[in-house]
């Protein structure tokens, strides 16, 4: 049975077949259902047995039963108002389908009263980011984990370290791992942060923040019932009418997934070089057949599949923004716009970060061999001799070094015991990790 | 039946179950079939009865016949050699199943021969891309007659020309469609030149560009059998390493498309202005109910939806140019995610592009009395005048003018004519259409 | 006399002449001083007369008296390690021209001994973009100030609330200033809490964060010469690696920048419309000649002036976040590129905001009389009648109103008292601005 | 002696002491110059020895004899009224102190007479960029030749092709220039394409593109004047409403910079790649010293220098389409902002592209032994050899040949001939450069 109305239709007429998305659906629910306790508690609006059928309706509808009831694509104008008579015709239609009494709710005159769009969409698409927040924090923290867990685990490895892609210095595959954590560790934070600002809504604020038509009793009723409902911390802001028309705490969210996506293009661009045949130093196992030509080949594909994806979350972030800032006078039309792109970015940033953290990185194996074998044939390495070798010593030895094709650390030390003026001990001590990695001087 | 194998499999336990496009689905279908005819003409690789079933499986994979066996979203890593498997494995299957003879296709060792994923899957992206520009410029063509055919029927509606939000001169109502047609023009123009450059296609560069493995006259077969196949002017590249390499003409069209959707941001931010409720000289018809809480309030729903899917196709247009910039060396391995791009870009496009010739332009009722009344009381107007009345009479003019609450020019005329120096006849002259709106000077 | 040497002209010949900005020569001089000071406490480097010869050449810098020393623009390659040469050479000529005793300052092995570009400079790019961001702060401040302090001033004036350029429902112009200051304190919010995170730097990491050739002892003496020198709660970050090659931190403030500018766009964009000739409720005074053909036109020079300076801010801060995620393993080499467009946008952001605070509010008229008389003969008023009046009888008055030609509320209660059901009491109590514009019901 | 006068102070005063750039001072003295010649054409507006001093004066401020008289920055509100007004009284002034006559021009009344700000700094902006662009193209030609040179220079030097960073199949080194080569070739083309779309003027339209007040004869004798004294193709616009109102060909012309741009992003990415220490086949002679810490760094300066410019002209070429996409009705305000930044994408693509043609491409120093070297050790060489050997057998040599150690093709033939079953004159055959590299099939 069919429970969307004309408004829904003549929204279809235009806007084509489509499927408002599972989230939005359960978030804007559970504010019609807010809505509607508040209203019995303020106003008695309905019957006592139809209210408790309004309730089933609205809570079968955050559950999901009735999302193919919801056929409208976010990609709509009207700042959102095809999508909340959706709402309130679905929700009159399904009690007055039940009730056997005599009472009919009205889309407007009964389920949307003391409402707009205004106020009401935009709680739901606040509550639903918010949400989207924690999703993704919660897997931020899980390749956080990985990371540092790396981190320990590679803290003896020794390797080159590399600035503007030449040689530089020695560091431990510990380090590096530790470096990687560092941005997701800030991700972490922001996440957090950023919903101190977006846990603001603008429920009974109606159309333009004034809080027209909607009784004083009811708004705070609607906030507590909300409360309730979803768990969360939303709080009705102070300042109804900048609540409803501005949207740069939801810009500034999505900044915050973006820069996300951002510290995921760096860190799999070094795993591209460090996986690269070139380089190998952190080959991966092979996921999949890679050529049709050639047998041999791996590609790195998680690491593309992660990279395209935080180039298309990055995308949106900036369209989120570009969006936010097209509000004009007390309203901000492209709300539907903005829902649909801030669930894009978590869908797509949710993809990178469990690609990551469960197939990526327990698919790194690290070349400890290749690693040490790199280091003892860079400049790198010789170069911290230069204090007590002097300049133009070094600069002598390592054409020679190049030569003899040394493998680790030890067969350096013997080999610069001979070719050079330092003793083994004191060789064994420059050389030693602690020293070439964790600063300071002997 | 499942047709599809192991890899594809493998692909979708990394990717998770998706649907790759209708459109790439056609067009890898239309390489693929050009791709076995050469093969068959080149090596006779398959028997005769063999070779008709396996181009039965490919015309009906292009017909949309198999689109349920080609699952994978093209969000993936790997060039596309996860796609380019799915059509080998489909293929073969396909072509196996139906056979009663003895021989048996190998998705690789047979209808992957000489073929790489970098040379197929590009010139099927080429191909695609090639028709959804040529789509999206009839859709430009329909916008442009449009409006140019507004300007014909409004070149006699006198309206104010406004600069920085401020009244400037008078101008037509038919001159300001007119202005609105020149950038759709211009994109009409760049539509038709980029594809010169987009026309080109790497098939049988395979896997660098060098052609290793590609037969010669396989080679030749292909291109002119795809050719046939699509009936598009495609030609093969003669810098294959380039063609596989280097996406550039992609994100140019991309851009284009991206320049297209600007244009209309600025036509609706024109038409938001033209029909908001404080300037309205150009009101819509209602198309839904625009408020629950106001009942006479009409959204500019359609301008809102046209302005929202443009910002979208701009940002996907500046994505495409992104991921087209992240080549590395040989390859481009983000192809799957520019074709991804492309195609939401054409489908959020076109739908702009008919809502604004197919209901928006339509909808458009001009108030002809409503511009005449706002000129005639506007400073553009009586600032005409400044050369026969002298400056400060000008000025002096201007209050009483607002006070006299005129509607039309010709009260204007008899008002001036009684008001100042001028005679009827000079008024006649000077505030007429003509000499208002056609440059010059009398 | 040139003190700058040989790496400084090298770096020349390539990049052109230019002039590295003076906020980023204290900075970084800052640093140097910093630095100069703990290689004496550690190391007594100096002899103590050419200390405060060099001491004193430092706070010169630092001070601004050597600018024409440093003749490298930001838009280079290697990281800085010109700008850091350049630095190392001027402080080093500058000592040994003024010293009369034996020794001499070697720019490497003395003035840059124990570090590396890669954390001082990092370092000075932090500390200057810090006080940058104090220094937006205050001028955010002064503007929300500005803002607020009208919310007071304008409460009792009454006007149309709009939402998607259509007349909604009342409010007052004290709650759109109010919704104005909104996204402005939530700015100051924002800038003030990402410095938390910018406040670390990686002083003594030298080239990749391991810290190699920096005494520990040195490291600590240097940080804490620079808090004492800057005053500013800088800390060392304890993951040196992460902070030598990660810049997400400066891409997130940047962001935050942007996030202002683009909160500028979205009111400016609303002062626009208010200042436009056709809805003109809020004008400004003339600050310029308007045209050189229309004598009387004012144009909104200030509001375009902030507009494209925001702009600019939005397009560097994207860029800023770019320039961060092209790190490549233990270093970010656009350090300077992303030093130069902080102060661009520090620049372009502090002179939009100036205006805006200093010049554009007080310059802005709001027209209380036209205000009335927008609202009283808009459907957005006399909707709020719809419940005492019902829905068909509004419908019928509002053309009747329209030629009414009524200029405010008490002509409007006076008319209605006489064309309607509704005594002057109800009238007067259902038309009270409290009633109209602060929630609730009678 | 200061020829401003107070309109330019009023500016001055709002937007700070700045300098309109060289580039657009000459395209707009140019611009003034066809106004004049054509008012005096038209009108004999100025006595004729007046006239001369008026065209001496227009002639030195091309020549930039004047630049100090222009001291607004193009950062303006006002759609650059300020600069128009800047220009009208700067010529006006230096004819009036220079004239021994009793005639005096005014400003407006006789040097700005029949001209808008609207259409006449469009023009020189047009004019301006025009030429940019011509500069542009110049500097493509000289890259695009000195690739090329090295396409036939290096077409026996055979490397390992790598999509994915993974060895693919073998290429020649003048293939790799060749592709490198084809982006640089279509920017060619795309520079001189998109000037055919940027030709067209809207001189004559005035303020609003009616023309109003611009005798016809004037506004045919303007466009030929200007053509005349530039010397390019000029063209007035057959639709001046839209020309006056819309800049996408700007916009158009900034993407085709852009893309420029992106083309040399993607080279240089390769470029760091082949420079690196761990790939290392084209190794950069030492432009600078590297680091103060490790002697024997040498630094892909250029390379960084090249990229950083690249990503700065990305993003002002995105700008600009911002900018344009701001237009309001009929006109853009603005416009100074994008010519600032059309300015800047010309002068930092210019040096990017002369940098890579000066400085970069002969700094280049290929390592052929090292190609040759990766060459054999690498699956990419061994995989060619599937056919002749089976697949199985070609697995069990690479472990062998990786332990051989072996140098060249010359000894991998060698090697091959005794381990496997393949006689010389084959290996011979099948490892021919000319087989691996050129497509097609023994």
């Amino acid at each position: 049975m069919r429970h969307y109305g004309r408004e829904t239709e003549k929204a279809l007429a235009i806007l084509g077949e489509g499927q408002t998305p599972r989230k939005l659906i359960q978030a804007y629910g559970e504010v019609k259902l807010a809505c509607i306790r508040a209203q019995q508690e303020e106003a008695s609006l309905y019957p006592p047995d139809f209210f408790i059928l309004l309730e089933d309706a609205a809570l079968e509808v955050i559950r999901g039963d009735h999302d193919n009831q919801f056929p409208l694509p976010l990609a709509q104008g009207g700042a959102g108002t095809s999508l909340h008579m959706n709402f309130c015709e679905v929700l009159s239609s399904l009690g007055n389908s039940r009730t056997k009494g005599q009472f009919k709710a009205h889309p407007l005159e009964h389920i949307g009263l003391y409402q707009s769009t205004n106020d009401t969409l935009s709680t739901a698409v606040i509550l639903m980011s918010f949400r989207l927040l924690e999703e993704i924090e919660s897997k931020i923290i899980r390749l956080q984990e990985e990371l540092v867990s790396r981190e320990t685990l590679y803290q003896e490895w020794v390797m080159t370290g590399r600035t503007e892609m030449q040689d530089a210095l020695p560091m431990t595959l510990g380090q590096l791992f530790g470096a990687w954590a560092g941005p997701v560790e800030r991700d972490r934070w922001r996440l957090n942060k950023v919903r101190e600002r977006l846990r603001l809504i603008p429920l009974g604020g109606t159309a333009v923040g004034t809080g027209f038509s909607a009784p004083r009793k009811y708004v705070f009723a609607a906030e507590k019932a909300l409360r309730r409902i979803t768990g969360l911390p939303l709080c009705r802001s102070q300042n109804l009418c900048d609540q409803v028309a501005h949207w740069d705490s939801l810009a500034e969210s999505a900044g915050v997934l973006g820069l996300c996506a951002e510290n995921l293009i760096k860190w799999t661009g070094d795993l591209l070089l460090y996986s690269s045949t070139f380089l190998g130093e952190i080959p991966q196992e092979e996921q999949q057949f890679g050529s049709t030509i050639m047998p041999s080949k791996a590609n790195p594909v998680l690491i593309e599949l992660i990279r395209g994806l935080s180039l298309d979350v990055h995308s949106s972030a900036d369209l989120v923004k570009r969006y936010a800032s097209e509000g004009q006078l007390q309203l901000n039309a492209y709300l539907p716009f903005m829902a649909e792109h801030m669930i894009r970015m978590g869908e797509k940033l949710s993809k990178a970060l469990s690609t990551a953290s469960e197939r990526l990185l327990p698919a790194l194996k690290p070349d400890r061999a290749l690693m040490e074998e790199h280091l003892v044939n860079s400049s790198a390495l010789i170069n911290t001799l230069r204090e007590p070798l002097g300049y133009q010593n070094v600069k002598e030895l390592l054409p020679l070094l190049r030569k003899a094709g040394l493998k680790d650390r030890q067969e350096l030390i013997q080999w610069l015991s001979q070719n050079s003026s330092m003793d083994l001990k004191e060789l064994e001590d420059r050389l030693h990790l602690h020293h070439l990695t964790s600063g300071g001087k002997i």
